[in-house]
């Protein structure tokens, strides 16, 4: 039996905020004791890590990443590897990824694909969500062996066309599915549509800059889809999730399902807490960086968001990272915004950027947890393991430096993508060393994980719905 | 010079009450005088009716007729010469009935056939507006040369798919052209790819009996198909109007849209003011009858349809009149609801029914005449010469009898069909006599109209919008 | 008999645009029609004026004037001579002015001080609403006669605790008493007890100038007010009338009541939606001329209450007319803006601005009218002898010329006080000619009316109420 | 050091579900430890509780209870010798009582008398909010010193004039000296002034039974006042707690409020959770039982408090534990319901009635953890202390039972009165163990505790307000 004990520290979970010693053995929470008790003086460990005027948090679950995605003829600049170990330097221990179904093809092959991409290459533990994107009586019928498998949630796009896109019946009859057997749908909830008219509108009409990504894709089509989802959800009688939601229109919808008490949830993302449309507008092609979908809203959504995140209105913050290098792979969308890749890097600043929303007064420390380890966790079918600091917990550990400072840079960030959207940023606090599952992959700012640590969480269904 | 004079009723608008003489010159309303005035005293006239304790209201406007209309491999059961008989026997003056634009043709075709089955054969006026079954480059052009010539509203369907079905591009870039020409666009609002997908399954199950119409047509699924009208209209800066709204949920999506100042409007017909969903569920096949869409909703809708009629939530009362035989034609449907043909016969009845609630306290005279008759008129472009009795407008009068009693029945009514959805059905009031353009078209319950006396009204863009 | 024949203008309604001819005949509409018909052509007249180019409208009804008000150890500057003839020249021609019962006297006394106000002294004719100061049972009773003999509606303030302050007991009884006699409650809506702090502590901290009356008289306070008395009524099953709305959270308390359907209406005033409550912190004392309650609110209000009063959650328009001359009047809250007179003039503007609103496409003509005109009468029992052009109808006419620009000017205006709200402001549209029951008090410029032109008007009970 | 260890429980917090050993040391939660653990493993302890199939909780807190309380000329029947021994039989650890102010008096002198009717007699913790009587210059003073001192919240009303009531400028004083103090204004919010006429009315009518009791206390009127004390709290800038919830028009205020992010919270009752308004309509007197401020409501008002408990529109379940026996005390208001004393038995049924909603599938465990004892913990400036399992806090314990039944009964309950409101009812849940600071004073059905044990609790300010 191998004991570490993490002492002095202020353990943080969504729930409490203890002056505790935390004792962890053969990989798990073994236990916590009040810091000076009788008990807690008595242990003894083989490594004992100090965090006198730390905080001692549970490992970040980062619940959308998108590692080496193959997407408009190229792919996301991220492996499992480099990824992962990003993630870890951010003091992220779980991420959930998406496997992406072929159209055409089983969710079978995706999801083992995906097993592929990422089996012996992982710092930090990891889990699949699949992407439908051929919904039939084929798949209907496989989502019930993932379900029972562990693979618990599935996601489909009303945008995309052609490409992801699901109609409103096979929306509907995949949370039919998913009501009886426990799935969770998880949505991107644009009106693609009604959006690619206006994309090909805006091209005729030779706005073919990036800022025209943001306009072309309203706000109210990001709600009409989310008003819709929440629609069909209902007839179905399923719980539905919504992804990276950035409009406030969208939150609103959100809300209004909340006060009805729908289990209905929502995520988002830093980008659209800390970053508004103005950046599309960039000069020269600099904006290209910046398109994501949703896309960046001005910045008056912003105040939206972060009083969603108060309200539990909105649930998660995830990162939907899914780099593109800016040259080469940004650079394919020059002259036509509609061909810029779209995606983000951010799997290794989420903790930071939500610690930075604490000190702004925006959220309280046990909020930050909540949002970025222990909702997670609990939505996806991950706690007790994940999430939290409690006994017979996995223990993925972070002890977070409160007082540190530190500016995000492209030059020291640890993602494999050569800018970054937060350059210059300047953040108070700091991961400072990191535990999976006990394992030191993060000491003091020295990267000691490895690939192949991280495994595989089957992970059981969504732990909101009573 | 023919004048004809109607002296002694209460003359009773949209806006007013009035014990007035009516003096009529060649078709249209000449003067409006107090009763006993010495203008009044001084009027004489070929033809002078009795109005004493009797009501004169300007002629019903129906805007939403279908006669001998093709509906699964049938067609509506009145002709242009027998709707339009029907209606002058209920007090309406005016049609508003649909040309359909065959998939893969041209407007201009619809509208000649429809010209072709209108011509020559109407009681009454007439007007047209147009279904897009078909929406691409060449339609939309073809929808200004429409406007330009009085055909100023175009209906779209979100249900239906494989016949009228638009998609939300087809739906964005009509509005968007509606936008620019002044064009309404008139939506069926039912979520028909997620409908035929329930139909699907309860047809699968075994539940083939027309009250499973009324149960896979879900209210939250008109809800849902209204709130996306309403968020299309917004992003392509059009105004919009409802048909046939008959769900609660859609009302309060409605009430919302007219909160905001949106130029959003309503329709409900008096089958959802009156009959409830138990219709669709009566013994035998007899619910066939009262299958349309949308469908009839739980008696608990009543209300909130009412309450939006008071509160202007609602504007219009049509009848979306679409007669079919039980015999020979509702039969089609015998073991799958899927086949019934969908529509009711109604077009007769709508001024007596609402007329109806008046007396019952529902509505006052006064929104009587504005849900009826001057409301249609002015959605449609045909205010000031239909809907109103004000000098210049089309002489187009019902004298109205407020005390009379009579029962609905099939063994009474003038509609071409054999059955009634309101057979037995007692009401206080009648039309007494009706003026078509000054002809006297009913006498004290004699037809003395014919066909062809009904000309075609070229419509002027909607007069609700600024 | 005489007659007055009104020949080529565009006769404006709430409901209607017409080019009639209007014929009067000893004081009453006798007959409205078609310009040009033979019916039209035929008449002939002792008077004929020429409306070619003019709208010609009903004289306007200002449902809240305050002359001769005793206010604060002063009185408002306006006698019933003054005010009416100011209120000539602006285009009304019938004004509702506010008797009121001394604390601890009887509602006669206060009606009776005011019909000898006004007996013999107007220009145009007025009607009274009774300010309750002091409900008991007495009073109560009282409240019943006065219904009888046609004074209907009664004022009850929830501001100005120790003047006219109702508590909410005395508020819920004179309810009570409304409901079953058919008295309309009008509310002076602001928590009173509440403000008085906030005055108390203003004046407390050295903050005495007039800016410093908008900051205590919160919005939120209107707002409170404004549910609270819904509230009420609603427990008393009666009808509510809220004067003077400025705030757009009342608005919104408004708009909550009106989608149930409630028998809640509201007016607001051209000051509010004109002016800012940067005018009450103009330099030095200038201040003190904008100071009436409600407040004059931030200028971002004035877009809730333009969209309010097209959606039709406000119904009228008062001018709330309660002049102070700066000099001597206004003077006396130097150093302490509690002792400011509330009150603006502004009797004569209102259809002026109004039209200025139909200039910069606010609201339709025909709401102009009906907002000015037919709403208040129809709210206070004046319908239909006044705030229309119908048969017989008072022969209350105003030729309104919308191409005369002019500017208001303390220096031009007929007001009997020393400073204009709205001097300099430019306006499109003037008054031509006035007509009160038949009778041309003003003619193209020239006042041509007199004191005792103007009678009693005992009115009926709210005619909004089914 | 005495050390107690409960070993094999489910430990359920308002976080987390865990299988873990608990070790007491001195009094307070010492550590967890998962168990089978090595480390759970190596523990010894003095006395070791089996918790096998058991759920290990933490300790009761009710944050509103009125021990000894003199209300209309008699006294609650529960002294807190015996209310808190009631509580100990039921799980709650920690009470928070009410002192008086007497009209006139000082603050601390109702403070120092309930701390004198306290020491010395409680079974387990208690803590003291103030009421405040009479708020004024001297008594504004005061609380800055409560507060200083542990009495961090007071508790206003709307309701009762001339005994408790205070007007709007009272509670805006004492809210904006709370936003300044940090203490926490607690609302009884109904509008007693409209109340007082609505029972003198009723009482003149001859409605002297206590079913008038409900219908005069109106739903609407603690609707509005709910709305009036937020939006008071507004003005000030102060969090708000409202206390005794039981109208859903009053809900959907609260939650109106918390969608804006407000720092507005909510409490609720059992009685109001499982009992309706036609207990008050029982035959005889037998009514009066059941008389308690707020009112019993109509049972379609309980789901929109489950569904509110749920939403954390409301946040806690309180008793409001105001006892009076039938005899001699409930007795007083024969002939008049509004001399009924005010309040019901139910400090000792509050953790089963809530296990029961468990049960009963309306809440889930954590939650109903949260809202019995963490959220009221925190809401009271009482975490981490109580409220929780965590090291460090107090070893205040609860080893229940789930699947246990018992039947409530005046027969066996603890408390001094004389009836139980909840008699028969069958409940699955017991506790069997309770610890207070780690002294057992329940033991598997034996009362183990002492008067004096339990000792008084200085409180922080609100912890949920940043």
């Amino acid at each position: 039996m191998t004991r570490t004990l993490i002492r002095g520290g202020l353990v943080i979970t969504a729930a409490e905020e203890t002056s505790a010693d935390v004792l962890v053995e053969d990989g798990r929470i073994a236990a916590l004791a009040a810091h000076g008790s009788a008990c807690a003086e008595s242990w003894t460990a083989e490594r004992t890590i100090d965090a006198t005027g730390k905080y001692v948090v549970p490992g970040g679950v980062d619940a959308h990443t998108h590692f080496d995605l193959p997407f408009g003829g190229t792919a996301s600049s991220d492996t499992f590897a480099t990824g992962t170990r990003a993630a870890a330097w951010g003091g992220t221990t779980t991420v959930v990824d998406f496997a992406v179904q072929q159209r055409g093809g089983a969710l079978r092959e995706g999801l083992d694909t995906w097993h592929a991409k990422a089996e012996g290459q992982c710092a930090i533990d990891y889990a699949f969500h699949m992407i439908l994107s051929d919904v039939n009586e084929a798949t209907l019928k496989e989502m019930d062996h993932l379900v029972s498998e562990g693979c618990t949630s599935f996601k489909l796009f009303m945008a995309y066309p052609g490409v992801f896109y699901s109609d409103d019946g096979q929306i509907l009859r995949a949370m039919q599915r998913a009501a009886a057997n426990g799935g969770l749908i998880m949505m991107h909830a644009e009106n693609g549509i009604a959006i690619d008219v206006l994309v090909e509108q805006a091209l005729a009409a030779g706005r073919t800059d990036p800022r025209y990504h943001g306009e072309v894709r309203r706000a109210l089509l990001e709600a009409e889809a989310t008003h819709r989802a929440i629609a069909l959800a209902r007839v179905a009688g399923s719980p539905l999730y919504v992804v990276h939601v950035s409009a406030q229109e969208a939150v609103a919808e959100l809300a209004r399902a909340r006060a009805m008490d729908l289990p209905v949830f929502g995520e988002t993302c830093p980008q659209y807490l800390f970053l508004s449309s103005d950046r599309l507008a960039e000069p020269g092609f600099e904006g290209a960086k910046y398109v994501c979908s949703t896309p960046l809203r001005p910045e008056e959504h912003q105040a939206a968001l972060w009083r969603a995140l108060r309200t539990d209105d909105l649930q998660v913050v995830s990162t939907d990272h899914c780099p593109f290098c800016f040259s080469g792979q940004k650079e394919l969308g020059r002259g036509d915004f509609s061909k810029i890749p779209n995606g983000l890097p951010g799997v290794e600043h989420r903790m930071d950027l939500l610690h930075q929303a604490v000190v702004e007064g925006r959220i309280t420390r046990r909020r930050w947890i909540e949002l970025a380890c222990a909702a997670p966790a609990r939505m996806f079918g991950l706690a007790p393991r994940k999430g939290t600091l409690a006994p017979g917990a996995d223990a993925d550990v972070v002890v977070y430096d409160p007082h540190a400072r530190q500016t995000l840079s492209a030059a020291t960030h640890h993602m494999n993508v050569d800018y970054s959207v937060y350059e210059g940023k300047q953040i108070t606090g700091r991961v400072e060393t990191v535990l999976s599952r006990g394992e030191v992959v993060l000491d003091r700012g020295t990267f000691t994980g490895r690939a192949g640590h991280g495994r595989y969480l089957p992970r059981a269904t969504c732990q909101y719905v009573m």
